[in-house]
C-alpha cells in the first residue's frame, strides 16, 4: 500500500461533527496501511468571513496581509482535524503551507506554485504520523512571506503534493458523488463519469464545471498524478481522473459530458472599420485592463458600410473594466458605440471522441435547434463545441443535448459514431 | 524620537471599528515621529471560541495542535490591523510570532521565550513600515513548531519585543486607564496611580491585580524596560511602570494600593501528626501534582493529641486535583481529614514604604477589624501583606483598608509615617 493524498473541502469540514467524520474516515484510510497525508481548506464560510471583515476595515486591502488574514482559516481546521485524528488514537500532526513546504512565486491572492519541498511532511509520516497540511497556502521563494493559491486552491495544493511525495493517488473529497455528465441541479438524469481523460476534464473545467478546478487538473495532467473526486458523506466510488482508463469495463466514451456556464457577459463592438489591426487594437486595449476574454466572433463586414461588428465575451465581473478601457480607447480605435449584454449562458459539449467521429456537431445543433434554442456564438476546439445563447435559454439547452447524446441515466447507451472526423 | 512597542488587547479589537480606531491611534504615533512596532491579540472573544470548538472535537486536545489553532486568532487581527493602517495611508507589514523571531521553549500552551531576533522587524522598520507583531504566540527553538505563550501572553511578548528592540517605553493599551489603587469595580473611590515601581507591581500582580500579568512585568524590570499601561479608548495618560518614578511630580507612594483576589480555596489537612516531615510530605504530594500553593499556615500543636493541622491557599481551578493527590497520600502522611473551602477571599496591602514605615501592619488590622472582619490567615513579604478572609467580606474589606491609607480619591494626602520599620 502506498501513499495517498486526500483532500477535503470546506463543506466537509464545516463544524466539529463533520471534521470527526472526516478524522474517521482518515483513520480508516491508515488503517488499510496506507501513508496519509490529508489537504484541508477552511471551515464552511470561514474564508467568506474573513473577506468580509477585511472589506469592512479597507476597501482594497493590500496583498500581503489579506493572504495572512486569509491563510487563518487553514490553519484553524488544520489544528482541529488533526486533534480528532490523535482523539482516535492516531497520530497526526498539523503543517501550514510553509511548513510543508508549498513554495510560490510572489503573486499574492493568487500565487502559482513553484517549487514543493516536503521535507517534514516526509519525516512525519517515517515517524509514523498522519499528515495534516494546509490547503490553499504557500509561502514566496523571495520574500518568504505567506501567500495564498486563489479560490480552489485547496485542490492544486492536493496535487502538488502528490506529485512532490509519489502518491498513488490524489482523492479530492466534496460534497457531490464526482464529476457528472452534466450538472445534476439543472440536469435530473445527469450520470456520475467513472473515469475522464485529463484533457475532457480540462475542457469540462474550461466550460463552467465547477468540480475540479482548471489549474489543478493541469497539474496533475503534467505529473500525471491520477485524481479521484468522491463524496465525504458516502463510501461511494467516485470518478477517476487519469491518462489511462481505470478498471476493466470503463471504456472512454465519446461524449464526456454537456458544461455549462452563466458567469459569462458579452461585449458587441459595434461599427469598427473592416481594415487591418483594428481588432488587435480593441484586444490589446482588453489584454491591458488585465481581462481574460473567452470566445471571438467577427460579423461578417456589410459591404456598402465597411463597417463590422465584434463580439466577444468575458466574466461579468470584469464587465465594467472592459467597457471602461473600451470608451477610453474609442477614438484611437475608431469604433461607434459598445453593447454590453450579461443575459447571455454558454453551453459546452465535450469529448475526445468528437475527434474522430464525424456528425457530433451537427447533432449538437440538431438537438439545440429541435429545443428552439437559438445560438449567438459558436466556438469549437479539437475536443470541444461551444455556443453563446439567452441565458433563459441554458437549462433547457443542456438537458436536450445531454439527453440527443445518449447521456441520460436511463438511457440504454451512449450514442455510437463510427467513421473518423466530425 | 525613539522606538515604541505599543501592545492592543482584544478589547481594543473586538470589530472592525475598534481595528480602525486603533489603526487611527498607531499612525498618530508614527506621525510624531517614533518607529511603532505593534504587537495586538486576538479580536473580542476569539480565542475562547476557538478553545469551545477544539473541546467539540477532542476532550484532551494535543498541545502542538492545540497552539497552531489558538495562533489563528492572532494572524486574523494583525492582518486586519495591518490593512487598516494601510488604508489610512502609512505603509505596514503584519508579522506571526515566528516571523518576528520570538524563539521560545517547547512548552506547549505555556511556552516561556527563550530569545528574540527580530531581524525582520528592524528591516521593516529600516524600510519606514509599521510593523505589527502577532501577540501570545512563538516557534520552539528545537522542532521548529508553533507555541503559544499563555493566557497574558501578549503583554510579555509586547515587553520581550521592546527589550530585543531596545524600546524607549512599552505601551499596553487596555479597557480601563491604568492601574488603580483598587480595583475600581469594587472600590468607587479607587485612583489611577501615576507611577509605580517594577517590585510593588510585581506584588500587586501576584496578590490579585488583573491589569497587568506577574510574568510581563518581571520580563520588564529584568530588561528595565518602562510600561506605560494605557487606555485605548482615551488619550490620558495612563500608569508608569519603571525603576524610577517619572515625572517631577511623581513620588513614590508609601502604600501603591489594595489587592483583592477571589479565586482562590483553601485546604485544611486535619490532624496531621506534629514531627518532622510531616509538612514536607504534604507539599511533596501537592508539588507533584503540579499545584501551584499560595499561602501556608501551620496551626499551633495540641499538646495533648500531638496533631496539628496545616491549611494553604491555591487556585480554586486547582482542587479537585489537590484533594485527590492528598487523599491518595493519605495513609502515607498519615492525617485525619481534609477540609476544602472555596467561600475565601485574600486581601493585600502592597508598597514598598511598608518597608520603611512602622505602624503599616497595625493600622491594616485596625482597618479590618473596624469593619468587622475576621481575620482567617495572614501572610507578608517585604512590601505586602496579606490576609484571607471570606469570601463575603472581601469588597467590605478592600474598601475599608483603601480609605484607611487616604488612598480614596476625594482624600488631600496619603497617609504619611516617620521612623523606619513596621
Amino acid at each position: 500500500m502506498g501513499l495517498v493524498v486526500q483532500k477535503y473541502g470546506g463543506s466537509s469540514v464545516a463544524d466539529a461533527e463533520g471534521i470527526k467524520r472526516v478524522a474517521k474516515r482518515i483513520v480508516e484510510a491508515k488503517k488499510n496501511g496506507h501513508q496519509v497525508v490529508v489537504v484541508v481548506s477552511a471551515m464552511g464560510d470561514t474564508t467568506d468571513e474573513l473577506i468580509d471583515l477585511a472589506e469592512q476595515v479597507s476597501p482594497m486591502p493590500a496583498g500581503r496581509e489579506f493572504d495572512m488574514l486569509l491563510t487563518a482559516g487553514e490553519r484553524i481546521s488544520m489544528a482541529l482535524l488533526a486533534m480528532a485524528i490523535k482523539n482516535l488514537g492516531h497520530e497526526a500532526q498539523s503543517f501550514t503551507g510553509s511548513q510543508a513546504g508549498v513554495i510560490t512565486d510572489s503573486v499574492h491572492n493568487k500565487a502559482r506554485i513553484i517549487d514543493v519541498t516536503p521535507g517534514r511532511i516526509r519525516t512525519a509520516l517515517d515517524e509514523g504520523n498522519i499528515a495534516i497540511v494546509a490547503g490553499f497556502q504557500g509561502v514566496s521563494q523571495d520574500k518568504k512571506d505567506i501567500t495564498t493559491l486563489g479560490r480552489g486552491g485547496s485542490d492544486t495544493t492536493a496535487v502538488a503534493l502528490a506529485a512532490a511525495l509519489d502518491a498513488e493517488v490524489c482523492e479530492i473529497y466534496t460534497d457531490v458523488d464526482g464529476v457528472f455528465t452534466a450538472d445534476p441541479r439543472v440536469v435530473k438524469k445527469a450520470k456520475k463519469i467513472d473515469w475522464i481523460s485529463f484533457e475532457d476534464m480540462l475542457e469540462l473545467a474550461a466550460s463552467g464545471s465547477k468540480v475540479l478546478l482548471h489549474r489543478c487538473v493541469e497539474y496533475a495532467r503534467r505529473y500525471n498524478i491520477p485524481i479521484h473526486v468522491r463524496s465525504s458523506f458516502s463510501g461511494l466510488q467516485g470518478t477517476w481522473v487519469s491518462n489511462e482508463p481505470t478498471g476493466d469495463k470503463v471504456e472512454q466514451a465519446i461524449i464526456s459530458g454537456v458544461a455549462h456556464d452563466t458567469s459569462e457577459a458579452k461585449i458587441t463592438v459595434v461599427g469598427v472599420p473592416d481594415k487591418p489591426g483594428e481588432a488587435a487594437a480593441i484586444f490589446r486595449a482588453v489584454a491591458d485592463a488585465e481581462i481574460n476574454i473567452d470566445m471571438i466572433v467577427q460579423n461578417v463586414s456589410a459591404a456598402s458600410t465597411g463597417l463590422t461588428d465584434i463580439s466577444f465575451t468575458l466574466p461579468k465581473a470584469e464587465g465594467r473594466k472592459a467597457i471602461d478601457a473600451l470608451e477610453k480607447a474609442k477614438t484611437a480605435i475608431g469604433f461607434d458605440s459598445l453593447r454590453y449584454d450579461d443575459q447571455i449562458g454558454k453551453i459546452s459539449l465535450v469529448g475526445a471522441g468528437m475527434k474522430t467521429n464525424p456528425g457530433v456537431t451537427a447533432d449538437f445543433f440538431r438537438a439545440l435547434s429541435d429545443a428552439g434554442v437559438n445560438i449567438e456564438l459558436i466556438s469549437t476546439s479539437e475536443i470541444r463545441i461551444s455556443v453563446v445563447t439567452r441565458a433563459d435559454d441554458v437549462n433547457e439547452a443542456v438537458t436536450a443535448v445531454h439527453s440527443a447524446f445518449g447521456l441520460d441515466s436511463d438511457s440504454d447507451e451512449a450514442v455510437v459514431y463510427g467513421g473518423t472526423g466530425r
